[in-house]
């Protein structure tokens, strides 16, 4: 992977990532500097998404995790479940070269992006790696054009994922194990974020994990944070956070004033599906530890919450969050702060 | 309760309950006067949310009920399921202080609002009455803010609602019996409506009952009407109403003439979600009885249905209307109308 | 039937269906010529859904069909599982006459129009046919009006349905078996399509299908498909198409170049659902057989999937297409394509 110097730059998250946050949480800023914490009333001059119709050149290894998981990872032996996090610009195209390190059949097949049948990576189409192959899938991008009146075909741009299609008698075993990530297409102009969390509602699981073992989440007060939901399996979920609502389309805001979407702080998360929003950390709330969890109460009680710390402004972890997450660690294997206090 | 004069101001419908309706139908009518019926031309003068940062002072008494219930009420003995209808304006304040009469910790949980972690109602972070405890949450809200270039924050204003978050080693089980209700953030400008209903699709139940005893729901031809419904427990469900759409967004209004929001007349409705909409009462349909019903046959089989009555514009409730729901009694326990005829 | 000129003058799909497709593909142009296929780049001069205020009188049978299976159609012996697409524009009225051939009560009722209750298809309010009847159902449509100030009502253009909502005790058997159909209403000025594709996600089956058995949806690269996607019975579906991506809203088209919808290619077709939207064919990705399914995983695995295949722009099969449809049909029943390869 040495020799791949376009990896490391534009997936800063690898270097980035913060030290509580599971491998969900991830800082990526593609084709942009990182943004200063200017969250709560931001300036003018606040970073966005920049447009340069780069082609990423990334080899991806799929490869054996312990507990019989599978994982995505951009190095040997650097697998992680969610894989990493893809973040380009439309206009951008990504070349991944998967490598198969297991001995199974398997693919990547990504969501919301231009691909042709060869680059499918379903068994259906035949695009996918036997067990040892190399093979490399093309996902490209573009703007939204007209259709003639007031008519527009959508573009790229959306907070989309990739995963396997191809391994296991029905494509279905893969995810089970792991093999899925982020992808965000962002459009030119859009608002960078400070940080990125990747959630993935997986049959019972949070990224293949279960409270007290799902991803904390990690924000200072007013950092522009993004989450990234995805839905994988065979249940229904919802996804909710405590504390924090955004507006259900694109991006999370509204587009001006009297933009009619609805703010939501729940939202259905199903199978195949995804979505993402922008929030100021802690806003209007003030510093602490906010759950998110899955709202199908069959669910949380089972384990499929976890923690979204906000810290002081100055770093720095105020005691009730403290308390409260040490409760939640005595607390579980249960509900969501069930056995607590 | 005598000694909170704001409380039956602002919750105008303790008073207005229409007789034929359950718990969940309202009227409620913050800031403002009742408007009158000019429903299916309203004219410019319509009465409209007006916003005055109005803190609200509200005493509520979570209390056991007849059959295992418990329910919040406004006074001692006056708990219903769900509980009372919460309405006010972006800008406005609600401290509420929860008495619990029961022996069991539990405390109240808002969606949408805002709130610090000592009035999160969650165990998690130790937000809860005791038993026999008072406690006061305080929820704050707020318009929209500008958050750079066409980006804006959504403010408070949606179709909300309130829940237990700590009762039982989960925070499950006071759902289960009934610990919910609405809550209305509007913003100034609104539209304000005619009566409110609200219908809690909560496991195999709405509000804690099934056909025949579902709410029936009453309006006269021409009223303004507003559905608040609000998802929980555990399964998936889909709200249908018969022969009324609404626009699939903030306020079931499209957004002037060439919002691309889609009209819908079937919405997913699952935990922890929740949306509104204002429709006119039998507007191109006329007066009846209508069904409404959670849309997944196996749950309408089974009691998930109940009446949307729409009057004549005189009030009298037209023959056919009482047929049908003279049919609707003789038919059940059984499904939506399919023992009738 | 012969003596209503009108139902195969605009139900155009009658004569019109391509040879692969199944019940489903269909090409329906309501008052207007069939558009050519200048999709890629469409001009000012495409087609567009001109209103009229026609009252179309259309007589539809129920009958029993092979397998204990009951479908709708428009002459006795045609019926088909989904019935016929009724596509019709903001103003028209459809007036349908239904022979119920069959020995058990039933009836139509459809979603998003106006109808009063003698027309509402339930057996709650005595709206159906007795074994042997025929009865006439009244369907009418409108344009959006204003509410006054920003507030419009929504008209009823979407893309809805119509089905059974009185065979067996609870009405539920009759959407089992079969009985139900499209239903289109278009805004003055939208763009039409070439092509329209029901898809009935239908418990576990696609139009009462399962793989390799379900239809196989047919189009040329270029061509402007549109998709009208339904869901019934019990359970909870994503609904899935490969290399095809569209605005969540109403037409699938962003409404200028800033509107703030997010686009999605999976998305949730719950009981009593329905969602449309339009794309080119093969726009950005090129001809080949391309999966659509549900993107549940224990249903895709149990034959939830299906081919939308895209022919070169001279109308051959692309070599690798039909590989893949071949290697479909020889992995089935199973998987979408999971045995294959």
């Amino acid at each position: 992977m040495a020799d791949n110097p376009v990896r490391r730059g534009w997936l800063g998250h690898l270097t980035r990532r913060s030290v509580l946050a599971g491998a969900g949480a991830t800082a990526a800023f593609p084709a942009a500097a990182a943004t200063s914490a200017v969250a709560a009333s931001p300036a003018p001059g606040q970073n966005t998404a920049r447009a340069s119709g780069t082609t990423h050149r990334v080899t991806m290894y799929a490869e054996a995790m312990p507990g019989g998981l599978i994982g995505y990872g951009l190095a040997p032996g650097e697998a992680t479940i969610p894989g990493p996090l893809l973040d380009i610009v439309e206009g951008d195209t990504l070349e991944i070269t998967l490598v198969n390190t297991t001995d199974q059949r398997l693919s990547i097949h990504p969501h919301g992006v231009d691909y042709d049948v060869f680059s499918d990576g379903s068994a259906f189409n035949a695009s996918y790696n036997l067990p040892g192959e190399t093979r490399t899938y093309v996902w490209r991008t573009r703007e939204r054009t007209t259709a003639g009146g007031r008519a527009w075909l959508p573009g790229s741009a959306g907070y989309w994922h990739y995963h396997d299609h191809a391994y296991g008698d029905h494509g279905t075993q893969g995810l089970q194990k792991g093999l899925y990530g982020g992808l965000i297409v962002r459009r030119k102009g859009d608002l960078l974020p400070d940080k990125t969390f990747v959630v993935v509602f997986n049959d019972m699981t949070i990224n293949n994990k279960m409270a007290p073992e799902t991803p904390m989440f990690d924000a200072v007060l007013g950092e522009r944070v993004e989450w990234l939901a995805i839905g994988h399996g065979s249940m229904e979920h919802t996804f909710h956070v405590h504390a924090h609502r955004w507006a259900d389309n694109r991006t999370g805001y509204l587009d001006g004033p009297n933009d009619p979407t609805p703010a939501v702080d729940n939202k259905d998360l199903n199978p195949g599906s995804s979505f993402g929003f922008q929030v100021i950390a802690g806003e209007g709330v003030g510093p602490g530890a906010w759950m998110y969890h899955c709202h199908v109460q069959f669910h949380s009680d089972g384990g499929m919450s976890g923690v979204f710390l906000v810290r002081n402004e100055d770093g720095s972890i105020p005691d009730h969050a403290q308390e409260a997450i040490d409760r939640y660690h005595a607390g579980h294997g249960g509900g969501h702060g069930g056995h607590a206090g």
